[in-house]
């Protein structure tokens, strides 16, 4: 999910965020905390405190950090030309999720934590959600790009299959498997294929 | 996600595996102590302890209490006979669905609660995955008798886009809007086309 406001987080701010999110994916809400953040990260008791007071704003920067980390992969570039059709579509969709579940697993996991802990805190809410406006408009230019007739609902369940299986594979039933990319390459295109053929 | 082992809890302890589900639908894990189950249930203090010693026999408790409230509706019943077609398919699992984000939502954060809980402690996620075996079993039978060639990967593709738009409707960016059974069809009937026709 692409912020919406991009500016770089002091070094300090960074590693206080990042933390945040890794206590999050590995003990969840419960082991987040203030002073596990400063153990966590090496830093004099208090520090954490001194950048986020409240456990609110503790949340925000979590939630801020996941942003700019998910926009470094998430980002136009990453998917082809429309032209190259829904293979190539379906291709780019599976390398995303890849690397979600592998080299980012840990942020997909807090992710979620986070959304669920935003669905009980409507400040947390706001930030979320526009955190992700981005990632979603981009995902309805390349529905109505594909040629999709209804693209922002096609992007909804392009979204909720991503998230899916994402969660599928770390927190449900096929947590610890990664699939392959020829498997998520050829669901994605069934998908595609249902939705714009 | 029906459960393996279905006998009947005495109604004390059904009382607090509810209530254990409730307290994690609305304050997350950080808000289920045993305490606080006491409390929410109108219980005698010590009454959940005694029932549930460790944090680990509660979360048990509410885990197998879910799989039974889910196979109250998650049925064979529910879904239409293989001839009636992939509409009919696609109808039942709209229904199914919007049952879960109107009278079931507590249940349905709660699983995605337990399920990242579960991916934290390795003797929570063996009762979890074994709740769900049912559930799993009956969709890869669902997508055979449907003509799929590969009913186990097409369940799990059908499974991850139902868990991803439980999400989607109740954490994610879509929290709190209820899809139409109509939207809910048309977009399952889609993706069921894609891998099976």
């Amino acid at each position: 999910m692409p912020v919406e406001n991009s500016s770089a987080p002091s070094p300090r701010t960074a590693l206080i965020a990042d933390t945040a999110l890794t206590l999050i994916a590995e003990r969840g809400m419960r082991g987040l905390t203030h002073r596990a953040v400063d153990e966590a990260a090496g830093l004099p008791p208090g520090s954490t405190s001194n950048h986020a007071r409240t456990r609110l704003a503790l949340l925000e920067l979590a939630v801020r950090q996941l942003a700019r980390r998910d926009a470094e992969i998430l980002t136009p570039a990453e998917f082809p030309d429309p032209a190259d059709g829904l293979d190539a579509l379906a291709d780019s969709i599976a390398t995303v999720l890849r690397r979600l579940l592998i080299r980012r697993r840990e942020h997909t996991v807090a992710r979620f934590e986070l959304a669920l802990e935003a669905s009980r805190r409507p400040e947390l809410r706001e930030i979320y959600d526009a955190a992700g406006q981005g990632f979603r408009d981009l995902m309805a230019e390349l529905m109505a790009a594909a040629g999709s007739t209804e693209p922002e609902r096609h992007a909804l369940s392009l979204g909720a299959w991503s998230d899916g299986v994402l969660f599928t594979c770390t927190a449900g039933p096929y947590h610890g498997r990664v699939p392959t990319k020829e498997e998520l390459r050829e669901r994605a295109g069934e998908l595609l294929r249902g939705m714009l053929a």
